[in-house]
C-alpha cells in the first residue's frame, strides 16, 4: 500500500499559531508535543513502508516538512513540492501518476490530510487495511466519520446500499448543511461527515481524471514531478479544484467506509478546545499560565507569562509577535482578523518571527533605527548561500557551536564567543561543519534592512541566484 | 511655596505595566504620552519654582525618576532617595525637615502623590494658591475630592463648620466604607474622598511629628538627607506608617479644601478605563490592536499585535514578557496574580524586561542554553562601572553610536558596526563619550548568566563596590 499525505494547506483558522508560511499541520497540536504532520506520518508507518509514503506540499513549506521528517529519523519519505497551491485534485494527481508509473494501476494509495487529529490510531490502522482489501473491487473509497452531533461545519455523505467489507455505496455528497438539516441527518442515520481521507486504486483514480478532468489528466500525464522546472511550467496552467468537487461528487461507484476513530479536523480554536484535555474547571492551558477564577478557557503561550482573571469561555493564544483573545463561540471569526491583516499587508498574517529555511531558521530578535538583531540557527552540515547585500553590513557573534565563515577571499573558523564582521557589499557565507547546531547572533547595520536586499551567487538548495525576494 | 512629590510607590495594581521596580508613576498614562510623574511635576511648575520642588523616591527608582526629569529639561529639582520604603510619614518628614532648615517654619509645602490623574490642571493651580493663602492660619490642609459616586475604594473625610477661604474643618477621617455607607455619604453631602494631597506649613507639620510621632521626630531631626550613608542607617529604624494614620487622623485643626479637578487615582485597570478616552463602542485601545465586534475593552500593547474577537468588558494589557487578560469588573483581583507571582519568585512580578540604571538601561532580548543576548543603552556622557565577571565572557557589537571601551589594560573606541570581546575575568568598562545614545548588543557566553555575577571596582554613581546583587 502507498500513502499520499497532503501537507500543502495554508489554513489560518488557527492564527496566530498557524500562518501562511507555517500552517496548521506544522504545529505541535498532537499528543506528546508532535506536530499534526508528524502524527499523520507516524499513524501510517505501521501500515505503509516509509519509502512508499509521498508528501505533497507547497514549495514554501517543503523545508519545514523535510525538517520535521528528519526529526523523526525518516530519510526515505518522498516530498513533492508544488510550485503553486492548486487545491487537492492537482496535488493528488501529481502523486497518483508517480505511483502509477512505479507500481502500476493496481497499486492502492491512501490519501490523507495532515492537519487532522485522530485519537484512535489502532482503529485507524484497521480501517486502512479494510479499505486496502476492498480497493480491488471498489476503486474509490472515502472515509465517512460517524457524526457525534449536528455539525454545520462539514460536508456530509449520504450512504446507500451496503457493500462487502462494511462499506456502503455513496448516494450523494452534500454541502455543509444548516443546523436544522444537520439535526435531521443525525436523527435519520446513514449520513457521514466527509473527512477528506480516501483510499484509491491508482488506475481507477486516473481513469476518473481522464473522464472528468480531461485537461488536468493530459497535463499531469506529462509531468515528471522530479523535474522542478518542467513541473513549475505545467503546474501553473492547472485548474485549482478539489478532488471532491472535481471527481468524487461526479464519479460513479464511490464507496464510503464508516469510521469511528476520534477524529477532529481542528478547524478552529473551538475544535482544538474540544479535542484538548481539560482540567476540572474545563480549562486547557499550555505554557506559563497564572489563572484566577477562570473557566472554559483555552490558553496557549509560546514563551511569555499569561495571567487570566475572571476569564470565561475564551481562547487566548499568545505568540512571539501576535496575541489572540477571542470569545470561544466566535472562533470562526478569527478568519476576519486574518483577512484584515492580509489586506493591510501585516507580516503577522503570513509569517512567524521565526522563518524556516532549507539550512535552518532565522528569528528577528529586535528591529531598531538603522539596526536589526537576528538569531541564525544553522543545522549541522548545512550552509547558507554565498551572498552579498547592497545596503547593510553584518556582524556575527557565535553564541553556540562553530562556524566556517567565508568573507570575500578570506575563510576562517569562528568558535563560540568569537565574532566576524561582514562589510557592506562583501560576498559571504556561513557553514556549520560541526555536529552541533550553530547559533549566530547577527547585528545588521544599514539604511535598508529588508529581506529582499540579497544577491545570491551559489546555493546548495537549488534556489534561484541573483537578486531576490526572500532571505535564504 | 514648596512642593514635595511622593514618587516612591511600588504599587502593582496596574500589573503587568506597573512593577515593583517600575511603578505606576513611571508609566506613560497621562495625556500626550507623558508619565504620571512627569504630569505631576508639570502641574506644579506654574505655581512652584523648579528649585523648590523635592521628589522623594525609593533608591531603586531614583535613576528612572532622574531620567524622566532630564527628559523634561529639569535640572534643579531635588531628588531624595529613601534607602528603604517606609510609607508616607517618614518620606514627607524627610522633605519637611529639609524645607524647615532652608526656609524656616513659615514655609508652605504642598505634598502630592505622583501617580494620580488630574484632568483640570488650571483648577488644581487655583486650589494650590488658595491653600497656600489659607496655610498661615490653617497649618494642616488636605484636599478632599467631591464624590461623583458611591466609591468604596477610597477613605472619606467628613467635613464640619466652614472656615475662611472655602475650607472646612475636618470632623473625621473614615476608613473605606461599604457600598451602603458610601451611598449614605453621597446622599448626605459634606463627605469627601481622601486624595492624599496636602498643603502644610512646615512648622505646623513638624510640631505634629513631635506631638504624635516623637521617635520619628527625634530621628528625622538628626538626618541630613544629603548624607546617603547616615540617611541609610537612621531610616532603617523608622516606623513604616502613613501620614494619614500617624498624624492627620489624630491631629487637631486639620482643614479640608473641596476639590473638583477631574481627579482619578488610577488605582486599578478599571479606573484607568474610566479615565481613558473611549470610542463609540466604549473601547480604549493603545498600540497595535485589530478588533472584531469588541465592546467596553481597555487594550494596551507595548509592541505586539493584539487581535480581539467578540471581547466584552475586558482588560487586555500586553507587555514584552507578560500578558494580562482580565474581566473589567475583576480588576481589583490583579493583586492576586501579583501575589501569586511574588510567592513563586517570578521575575515578572518585580521587574520589566528593560531595567533602568543610573547610566541608561539594559534589556534581555533572548536567553538560550549557555548564552544570553542583551541590548545595552548608555546615555550620552555616562559610563558603567569598572567591573568583571566570574562565569561569563561577553562580546559587544555597537549597533548605534560610539563606545569608549576598557578591557584590562587596553582602551579602544568602537564605532557603529564594530565589536570587541571581553574574555572571562577581564576588567572592563563601557563609556559613551559621544552626544548620541550608545546602543550595544551584548552576547554573553558562560555556565552561569545571572545578574549577580558582577564584581565592581569603580563606579560613578556611588553604588557599592565588590561582588554584588544587581547589574550596574
Amino acid at each position: 500500500m502507498y500513502a499520499v499525505i497532503l501537507a500543502g494547506g495554508s489554513g489560518t483558522r488557527l492564527w496566530p499559531m498557524s500562518r501562511a508560511l507555517f500552517p496548521k499541520q506544522c504545529l505541535p497540536l498532537a499528543v506528546g508535543g508532535r506536530t499534526l504532520f508528524q502524527a499523520t506520518v507516524e499513524r501510517v508507518l505501521g501500515t505503509v513502508a516509509e519509502e512508499r509514503i509521498t508528501v505533497v506540499t507547497h514549495v514554501d513549506q517543503a523545508a519545514e516538512i523535510r525538517r520535521q521528517l528528519a526529526l523523526m529519523g525518516l530519510k526515505s519519505v518522498r516530498v513533492l513540492a508544488e510550485p503553486q497551491a492548486r487545491n487537492t485534485a492537482p496535488a493528488i494527481g501529481l502523486a497518483a501518476w508517480q505511483i502509477l508509473r512505479e507500481a502500476g494501476p493496481d497499486a492502492v494509495m491512501a490519501v490523507l490530510p495532515s492537519d487532522h487529529l485522530i485519537a484512535d490510531s489502532a482503529g485507524f490502522a484497521v480501517l486502512l487495511r479494510r479499505a486496502e482489501a476492498a480497493a480491488s473491487s471498489c476503486g474509490l473509497i472515502t472515509f465517512g466519520i460517524r457524526p457525534t452531533g449536528p455539525e454545520t461545519g462539514y460536508g456530509y455523505i449520504r450512504s446507500g446500499r451496503a457493500l462487502a467489507g462494511g462499506l456502503f455505496a455513496v448516494e450523494q455528497f452534500i454541502e455543509k448543511p444548516d443546523s436544522e438539516t444537520a439535526q435531521r441527518y443525525l436523527a435519520a442515520g446513514g449520513y457521514f461527515w466527509n473527512s477528506g481521507m480516501f483510499v484509491f486504486r491508482s488506475g481507477a483514480l486516473i481513469e476518473q481524471y481522464r473522464a472528468l478532468l480531461p485537461d488536468m489528466h493530459a497535463a499531469l500525464s506529462r509531468i515528471d514531478a522530479a523535474d522542478a522546472a518542467a513541473c513549475r511550467n505545467t503546474y501553473h496552467g492547472l485548474a485549482s479544484i478539489s478532488i471532491d468537487y472535481g471527481i468524487l461528487e461526479k464519479a460513479c461507484g464511490v464507496a464510503v467506509l464508516p469510521a469511528e476513530i476520534g477524529w477532529s479536523d481542528l478547524g478552529s480554536w473551538q475544535a482544538c478546545y474540544q479535542a484538548a484535555d481539560q482540567d476540572d474547571r474545563a480549562n486547557s492551558f499550555t505554557g506559563r499560565v497564572c489563572a484566577v477564577d477562570t473557566q472554559g478557557a483555552l490558553i496557549r503561550s509560546d514563551a511569555r507569562l499569561v495571567a487570566a482573571v475572571g476569564v470565561r469561555d475564551m481562547i487566548i493564544v499568545d505568540t512571539a509577535d501576535a496575541l489572540l483573545v477571542c470569545e470561544r463561540s466566535r472562533a470562526q471569526d478569527v478568519k476576519k482578523i486574518v483577512d484584515r491583516l492580509t489586506a493591510a499587508g501585516a507580516p503577522e498574517a503570513r509569517e512567524h518571527r521565526t522563518v524556516y529555511c532549507p539550512w535552518g531558521s532565522y528569528t528577528c530578535l529586535e528591529t531598531g533605527a538603522r539596526y536589526q538583531v537576528k538569531r541564525i540557527n544553522v543545522n549541522p552540515g548545512a550552509r547558507l548561500s554565498l551572498q552579498s547585500h547592497r545596503f547593510r553590513a553584518e556582524h556575527w557573534t557565535v553564541a553556540a557551536g562553530e562556524a566556517l565563515v567565508i568573507v570575500d577571499e578570506g575563510q576562517l573558523v569562528v568558535r563560540t564567543g568569537g565574532s566576524v564582521a561582514v562589510p557592506l557589499g562583501a560576498r559571504h557565507r556561513i557553514e556549520n561543519k560541526g555536529p552541533q547546531p550553530l547559533i549566530i547572533i547577527e547585528v545588521q547595520n544599514g539604511d535598508y534592512l529588508g529581506e529582499d536586499d540579497i544577491i545570491r551567487y551559489e546555493d546548495d538548495y537549488g534556489r534561484s541566484l541573483g537578486p531576490l525576494q526572500a532571505m535564504d
